[in-house]
């Protein structure tokens, strides 16, 4: 087989992924639920931002989550902590949740019961940035000892997302991270990227980044009427 | 086109990567080059633990760098103000390095002139675990802020891997990090692997990784008698 024949192939994957999540997104439109896809590296604190976000916006929204992982359920069981609906997508391997998975999972979910899914992608800051998951706003979390370089060096997610989370800093006065140097990276590939300087580990400055989500639902929520 | 054609072609392509990895192999063999596949997360340190290896070992071994990176020559900037050959493999989207991409770097060195060639794959704990490089060997970094629960979701790079390097483990103070248990996390998927707790950014314990790599290259030299 050639080059040639295996683009094809994922071209011919990725655009009938992009019709379903295209489904997925009226599904949930119709249904009065917004959804939220959260990527980062492994470790930038998806899980911790998921739960820190719940504790904010759970007396006002109603909110489930959606896990990927490769082979585990320590995410789901932490967020179900939470008293939340949580479903588990074990990925098998797969590097990146695509629309069918997240379909499926809606499908364990009361929708007509929720305002909010957020869903944790698979920690990966590459596979995920290309493909649609059916979510109507896209985040990505960098923690601080991952370096303010990864704008340079993984640009698809900072360009496709609409926000940006600078995870964990508690932590820079043990770094070289320049917070400024990581905003004007990510502002140069993406210019109406929202960026949001937090600590997961301490609460500091998560409010910015839960009013934020709360102004996109809402947004979204007007959009259907 | 149905997704039992999907799995073929991806078999199909692993398959030939793994010929072309074979090759390579024997290449280097019989050029007298060991080379190393470094894996980890973005930011977990792969090319800082480079840079102190590099530190180490220059006065015994010839080396060279590979670099990996989907879109910038950072690290490679980084790795040549070592002033060691570097190499710097575009990926242009790509999750991970595979044997053809590495096979052609090759051609950009020396071989004659090196005993040691480190590979820095794309940071992704996923994609890379899959694809065989040509490396005679393989190594993951785990930072401490990722979590010490990274081998129950990520098994499958834990489980290729010889050696992994738990990085940044200065930052242990601020963590609930527990390094026992990441090790027990490891050897329970891969009974064999070699486990070095270190600090990259204070250069702490970074020489009993230094000397397990020295070990393996005699011992691929040996090999080779």
């Amino acid at each position: 087989m050639d080059e040639i024949r295996l683009i094809d192939v994922k071209e011919e994957i990725l655009s009938s992924n992009k019709d379903l999540a295209d489904q997925t997104r009226s599904r949930l439109a119709a249904a009065g639920v917004f959804m939220l896809n959260l990527m980062g590296s492994p470790g930038s604190g998806k899980t911790s931002l998921i739960i820190e976000t719940i504790a904010r916006l759970r007396d006002t929204y109603r909110v489930a989550v959606v896990e990927t992982d490769i082979d585990s359920l320590v995410d789901s069981r932490r967020v179900a902590g939470e008293g939340v609906p949580a479903v588990q997508i074990r990925t098998g391997g797969s590097c990146h949740a695509d629309a069918a998975m997240v379909d499926r999972a809606l499908d364990e979910l009361e929708l007509a019961e929720l305002d909010v899914v957020i869903l944790e992608n698979v920690g990966n800051l590459v596979c995920p940035a290309e493909t649609d998951t059916g979510a109507m706003a896209n985040a990505v979390i960098l923690s601080v000892p991952e370096g303010d370089d990864k704008p340079l060096k993984y640009p698809l997610v900072f360009s496709m997302c609409d926000a940006l989370v600078i995870n964990m800093i508690d932590y820079l006065d043990m770094s070289d991270f320049d917070v400024e140097l990581a905003q004007r990276r990510a502002k140069a590939l993406n210019g109406v990227i929202e960026v949001f300087a937090l600590s997961c580990r301490t609460g500091l400055h998560v409010e910015p980044f839960v009013a934020w989500l709360a102004r996109q639902i809402s947004a979204s929520a007007e959009n259907q009427r």
